[in-house]
């Protein structure tokens, strides 16, 4: 699976992502794998490009976020549509989503479906309009290739109840519920490189589970801190746990044994 | 230029990327232009292609995050030798990097340049080693076709060190010492879709500023709050701010109009 964010606010450094921590966190823990996360602008000929190279690595998900709103520089469904060769045409179900959220809003001027509303009902021809749940713009589904394209809204608010509402289902299923169990461990008065071995003998004697080191406190210093990182994906909690655990036990005792 | 960040916690959701948006932000003010951040794992073929790609697309730097130290999992300049087509070889100037910084560690054991350690010193041919105030694995920098390739640690507070006192000049050289201006203003009760046209109107009057609308509310609510962002990219500094308050005045004029 990829995510691919837009917004020229994230090249410029005014956003952290949180948007694809956030994405990467929940479908790691549904049994997806992320492999590629990437960041571009509000720029139809590179959302168009980043858009067209993911399929080919033929990956199941590829979840865009941003660029879906009513102004002019939202461009994420332009450039899907050009990515996958659909020309954008008015969605009659997302328009009636878009429709439904203006009623709820009570001022009538604020009723009238304006060019800038209509614009986030135009999908790509064969789209399938996903409820938005708080905000006005709907998701967008369209499937290209064997990979699904997923766009969600750049408000982290709506981009979480979205995901919640209907994506985290579709990638449960689709990872056949997979699970994922982390843990880690602090170790102090080592320094990385001489725990490098180590680490080396326990991942080959634990082949389920994944361990990386996190320096906290500088390589160079005595008294450094360093993070390990346990991890595993299995096909339930219980024994992706287990190796965790298992695994840390074996750490610690190969821990023992060098001071 | 573009920024690659290395590391599988970035994946997994374990990790926020803030060193992507630190050096956009860093990049940006020193007038250089992001175009593409890219998260990917700790593995060769990924790095290696993820590496390859961007000089096609004529960027002048590359920036890479993470995967220089001395663990088995650090495949940053495996992947870059790989991309480039330079064989990996012990770097004598980074070597003697490195060993200065094991002598600072006082403990004679740790004085030892074991494997894992001299790892940090095998290089791309054809690299120079950038010197890392605060840390023991130093950046390194090599040139493919015209792109500039930086590799920086992942640690925040080492990737930090280097950037500002190396990195940091070679980006403002190149963009010519430009200067980027920005500044935000905040609009209550008017949704965004209701904002989109006035927008349009302002940046036809004001081609050198962009402006960026971030709805902060959900635009499904009266009394939205929606961030209007203003920036602008010139020659200096006061042309530059000149620019952007010339057009908040045009937008609080617009807004005015409007109600």
């Amino acid at each position: 699976m990829e995510i691919i964010c837009v917004g020229n606010e994230l090249l410029i450094g005014k956003t952290l992502n949180t948007n694809a921590q956030w994405l990467a966190d929940q479908i790691t823990r549904f049994g997806g794998k992320i492999t590629r996360i990437t960041e571009i602008g509000d720029d139809v000929q590179e959302i168009a490009s980043v858009v067209a190279e993911a399929p080919k690595r033929k990956v199941d998900f590829v979840i865009t976020s941003g660029g879906l709103g009513p102004t002019f520089d939202d461009k994420t469904l332009q450039g899907i549509s050009r990515a996958i060769g659909k020309r954008l045409k008015l969605n009659p179900e997302a328009l009636k989503l878009v429709r439904s959220k203006y009623r709820e809003i009570s001022l009538p001027k604020r009723l009238r479906l304006t060019k800038p509303r209509v614009k986030m009902a135009i999908l790509p021809e064969g789209s399938n309009p996903i409820p938005n749940p708080i905000g006005t713009a709907p998701g967008v589904l369209v499937e290209y290739r064997s990979t699904k394209l997923i766009s969600l809204p750049g408000v982290p608010k709506e981009l979480k109840a979205i995901f919640e509402k209907s994506v985290a289902e579709m990638i449960r299923r689709k990872s056949g519920n997979l699970a994922f169990y982390e843990s880690s461990m602090i170790v102090r008065g080592v320094v990385e490189s001489a725990l490098s071995p180590l680490i080396d003998r326990v991942m080959r004697r634990n082949r389920e589970v994944y361990i990386k080191s996190h320096p906290k406190g500088g390589e160079g210093r005595t008294g450094a801190l360093i993070e390990l990182h346990f991890s595993s994906t299995e096909k339930n909690l219980g024994k992706a746990r287990e190796q965790v655990i298992k695994a840390i036990i074996d750490m610690v005792r190969t821990l023992g044994k060098t001071r």
